[in-house]
Parts: C-alpha cells; sequence; structure tokens
C-alpha cells in the first residue's frame, strides 16, 4: 500500500486528484510522485499501481551489451495505448496510462478478455495494448488490425503490488485462459546481437513498432527499442497538428531515426531523405488546406461500443481531457451488434495559428 | 529616460543585471520587462534602448493587404547578428541584441563605419546587421560575404528615445557617411503583392533571408518575411546541434515553409522533401560521426581581431555565455594586419547524449 505519510505530501503538492466513473470514485496520481507512478490509482483499500516508465535504448550492438547480464525475453512492443484490465466488486474496469477509467476501453473488454482469468485470480491487473484503426486517441495503427480495435496483453501485475508477474507465469497464465498477447519472440542471449538486428529489420519492413526486452531475471530489467518505420510515421502521422504536440517530439524522432540509421548502414540516400521530408510536410500542407477550406484543422474518430451509455459518457470524458482540443459528436447509430460514435478532434492550436498567418495575421517569436 | 519606479521593480523582479566592459559599468534588461525590450542598456545617464520585436508574417497576398495601410520600404534581411553601434565618452562600442558590449564587434567598428557620423551626430544609435564566415556567433552567412564579415547598417535610433530616424533621413544619413547599408529595394504599395513575390523569388534563388518590410508612415509599422530557403537553411546549419536549440526552432521553420511553399504553389515534390529530410539528418550523422571518433560534438569558429587583448577579452566573454557550450581556443596568431582567433564551440547537450547512447546507454522520455 501507499504509506500514508507519503500520501498526504503528495495530496498537499497536488499530485493526487479526486476522479469518479459513475458511482466509483478513486484518487488518482497526476505526476510521478517519489517512488509512485504516475497513473497510480487507490479505491479504498486498493492500489493499482501505475505501469512504470520503460528506458530506451538508440542501438542495439552496445546498448545490449551495455543493459543485459542475462538472457531476455523480445516482445513485439505494439503501437496502441496502454491499459490496465482489473476486477473491482464484481465490475471490470480498463485504466489508461494517466489512470481514468476509460468507458471506451471498459465497453470492449468482454469482446476480447475471459473473464474467467479473474475468477481464478481476483488480484490481477493485465496490462494490454489496444491498437486498431477504430480506437479514439492513436491515429496510428498496426498494419495486421485491420477493423476496429484488438487487445494484446504484454504483462501481469497484481494489485496492492508494484512490479509483474515472472514471464514464465505470464505465458502460463496467458496460455491457460487463451488471453490475446503480443507477439513474443522467445530468448535471446546477449551474444545473439546480430540475430535481434535481423528480427528488427523485418519488423521494420512490417511496419512494426518495436520490441520490448524483458531480462530473464530476478531485476526483470527492461529496455524497449523502436523502427525507423515507426520514428517516420510518428512524424507523418502527427504533423498535421504539429502544434498540438511538444515540439521535443519531433527532435526525439529525428535522432533516433538517425541513430538507427547509422546503425543499421541504412539507405542513407534520396529516398529515406525524401520520406522523412515527405512526413513532416503533406501533414502542414494538408492542415493549411483544411484550414483554408473548412476553417478547421481536425481528424475524425471512429469507435465500436457495445452500449449507448459508454459511448455517450466516453464522449464528455474525451470532452473534458484537453484544453487544446475540441471534440464534437458527429454520429451515433446501431449497425449490428454495435453502436458506432463518429467524432472529430478540431486541433485548437492548428486552427487558430492557421487562420491567424492565412489571414495575414503577423507573429512575434 | 526610463522611470526611476519602473528601474526599481524590475530590479525587484531580477529583470536587470549589472555588466562591466573594461572600465565601462551599465545595467542590462535581461528580459523584455514591461514597455522596455530585453536589452536595454543604461550607462549613468544615457539609455541605449533595445532593438524592438518585429512581428513575421507568413504569407505575403493576405500578410500585406491586412498588415498596410500606406505604401512601404522593402528592405533586405541579412543572415547575421543584431548590433547596436554608438560613442560614449569618445569611445565607441556594440551592443548585442541582448544588451553585453561585443568585444569582437567593437574591435572591427572602424574597419566598417566612418566615425565622422558620430563627431556630427553623437546621440546616434546604430542599427547593424554582422554577417559573414568569420563571425563568432552564426554559423550561416550572406553568399556574397565571401570572407572575413561585413556591416549591414538598417536602421537608426537615438540615444535616450525610443523608437527610429524616419526612413528618409536614415537614407540621408547613409548617403552623406556612406555608410555601409543593407540593400534596399524601395517604395512599394501595398497593391504590388506580385512584384514583390518576384522580389521574393530571386532573393529565395539567390539564397537570402528574406526582407523587412517599413510602412512610409508615422506609425512606421514593421514586418517581415523569410525565405524558404533560409527556413531550409537554418535547419541544415543547426541540426548537427539539434538538443542546444528549443525544439520550437524547428517547428517554427516547418510551419513557415509549409507556408511559403503553399503560398508560392512551390515545387511540392520529391526535390523539396528531399531537401528538408537531407537538411535535418545530414547534420544528426555528422553529430553521430564527430561523437564516435572524437567524442565531442563541435564546430570550429575564426574570426579576425585588430587588437590581440580584444581577441582574448571575447575569448572570456564567450566562455560564459552559455552553460551548454565550452568553448575552447585552438589558436591566436599574428597575419598580417589581424590577429587571427580560432576556437571551438562544443556543444555539451549533443555530446553528452550522443556520447551516452552511442555507449548503449538508455534513457527514460
Amino acid at each position: 500500500m501507499v504509506p500514508q505519510e507519503l500520501l498526504k505530501d503528495a495530496l498537499k503538492k497536488n499530485k493526487i486528484r479526486s476522479e469518479a466513473y459513475g458511482d466509483l470514485e478513486y484518487l488518482r496520481f497526476t505526476d510521478d510522485f517519489k517512488e509512485i507512478p504516475r497513473g497510480t490509482v487507490i479505491f479504498k483499500d486498493t492500489v493499482i499501481w501505475g505501469y512504470p516508465h520503460i528506458g530506451r535504448i538508440f542501438q542495439l550492438s552496445t546498448g545490449i551489451k551495455e543493459q543485459f547480464k542475462d538472457p531476455f525475453w523480445v516482445e513485439e512492443k505494439v503501437d496502441g495505448y496502454n491499459v490496465r484490465i482489473f476486477i473491482h466488486k464484481g465490475e471490470v474496469y480498463a485504466l489508461t496510462r494517466g489512470g481514468y477509467v476509460c468507458a471506451f476501453t471498459t465497453d470492449r473488454i468482454r469482446d476480447f478478455i475471459s473473464l474467467e482469468v479473474f475468477e481464478e485470480y481476483p488480484d490481477l491487473v493485465l496490462c494490454v495494448e489496444v491498437a486498431g484503426p477504430e480506437n479514439p486517441y492513436v491515429e496510428e495503427s498496426p498494419p495486421y488490425v485491420k477493423e476496429d480495435i484488438a487487445f494484446f496483453l504484454f504483462d501481469i501485475m497484481q494489485k496492492n503490488r508494484q512490479g509483474f508477474l515472472p514471464y514464465r507465469e505470464k505465458q502460463r497464465i496467458i496460455e491457460k485462459f487463451n488471453l490475446p498477447s503480443v507477439e513474443r519472440y522467445g530468448l535471446y542471449t546477449p551474444a545473439q546481437v546480430e540475430d535481434l538486428k535481423k528480427l528488427l529489420k523485418r519488423l521494420n519492413e512490417e511496419k512494426r513498432e518495436g520490441v520490448v526486452l524483458k531480462e530473464d531475471s530476478e531485476r526483470d530489467k527492461r529496455v524497449k527499442y523502436i523502427t525507423s518505420y515507426a520514428n517516420l510515421n510518428d512524424i507523418r502521422i502527427t504533423s498535421l497538428n504539429m502544434l498540438g504536440l511538444p515540439a521535443d517530439y519531433y527532435t526525439n524522432r529525428l535522432l533516433r531515426l538517425a541513430l538507427f540509421v547509422e546503425e543499421e548502414k541504412l539507405n542513407k540516400e534520396e529516398k529515406l531523405y525524401e520520406e522523412l521530408g515527405k512526413a513532416f510536410l503533406e501533414g502542414l500542407f494538408e492542415a493549411c488546406d483544411m484550414a483554408k477550406k473548412e476553417g478547421k484543422v481536425y481528424r475524425v474518430f471512429r469507435c465500436r461500443f457495445r452500449s449507448k451509455d459508454r459511448a455517450l459518457f466516453f464522449l464528455e470524458q474525451i470532452k473534458h481531457a484537453s484544453t487544446h482540443i475540441q471534440v464534437n459528436m458527429l454520429s451515433l447509430d446501431k449497425k449490428r451488434d454495435f453502436w458506432i460514435l463518429e467524432f472529430e478532434k478540431v486541433f485548437l492550436n492548428m486552427t487558430g495559428l492557421l487562420g491567424h498567418v492565412l489571414g495575414g495575421g503577423s507573429i512575434i517569436d
């Protein structure tokens, strides 16, 4: 549990907020605070620990040698959003990384996860990446999720405890309950850097995001490594809303891209340069077009809900989630087994700035 | 003069610092504070006002219509650093934009400016862009300055006064004292947008930075406009030291570039994309190479001084100017009429980060 002293201190420093989801009330750590990660959530008698940060390596050959002493498990890193799924008073919930109960993900848990796992192990917290073209948060999607969303379990935690179940225990539970998992590529030794590079080359060609490496040892050391495809794709997908993201989102990805290419001796040539330039500019051109023709810069999202109420509740949640984004519902219609919610996110920074400068306004920068 | 009340207030809020240049002591505004611009400097009985911010327009066709009622003067914007030159107690000094007396620029004033102008008008403050391959601050240089530096006057202010001399008065003084000036393209009416676009197209092809437009009216309204060449070049020149600049340096330039291309219907094609990608990545590749082979990321600078003492003094100034840059002298030798100072700037952020990650270190971001 979280010590009372620390809790008081966090409250005083404004690092905790009280939240509600229907009748469910809970406390949420809005930032990292001492040893408590952001997104840690406290119900009356239960703590769901936040998902910890994982360090990133930029080059495999030196990175593996530096980071690992023992063999490590290799898993796909799926490009979606991270949730923690658990049972509380007979109900199942999904928490976002930041610690909000997400009405959308919660609505869809039963479509992907057999709840039997919680009957046998009520204290488990399943760490799952949710990804696909019809998710409400991330504009990217793995190429192999063709519609709707999919769940990809990558870790299992327990209530009131920091840290993860051991890897083999996780595998056993995945198999026993037939849980959807990220792709697992098995155990590599630190000497197998060349094999790992081959794997990454394939993942890059298959347009996947990268890998997470988890040492097969007591200390459970982890690092992640991202493909150049994913770095380019992050830029391509977000450049439409460039002013909505912290600017170092881009410089970080440029640096990762350069280091990936540098290590792999990849095509330092026209094609790479052209792809990068295109990734930055095409989104900006599209944003200019939208601002001129429609007076706003936006993206349309579409998600499938089982429950109409939860769709409406989710819309309220997301409307209050960001000050830089205006969310407008476009439609909510029943189609076969689903309520299809369509909404647009209007990117206010881009809309405002482009409206101003396309109209001839000046800016002091 | 600056009101006493405001001065006290600024001191209390830490917006003023006391500086010395040899025996000369002065106060310097470190930030904008109320109506006082950053870089404003106070000697005992004299105020040299800071050079004010000028707004930027992103598109000419709408920008001209929106910003100007009357005809406006068009001048080249030269890519260098901005200084204010004046006489104080018989000595001539150059202040940087931030309000430091610059030992380098001060050393070279007589090579470019006839001091007769101050004999006749001791209260003038000449606003000058200093540019060229052998300047100690800016790694870019206009294509037509082939060696050393050159001075380009663009405005004249007066001691103890805000605002500029009228344009025609400035022209008269430039001609009378044969002062070096930025290129002046004459008076344009707001209806002459197409002519202005033609001019900008030429400047872009000639690899110049852009223009400053100054309304021929009492209010002396000004805006600036930058070529796509200059935006690309800024990226190309600085990407080696990407972590040494605020990340929005890059997103701002991307946005300007997109708006320039969008308005001019320029080649939205492979070549532009390739140039942009190259501008970002080649510097980063070079930085990786340097970090691997030499253990540091750096650039070498070279400047010509008349006085050896001022060269040494300048070196001390620049050593204390930034916490993210380490300055090392490489040589200081007399060659004909000049003392040639060579020094390197080691970019500590890039050196540190690349050393860490190339060695296999991980980063939480």
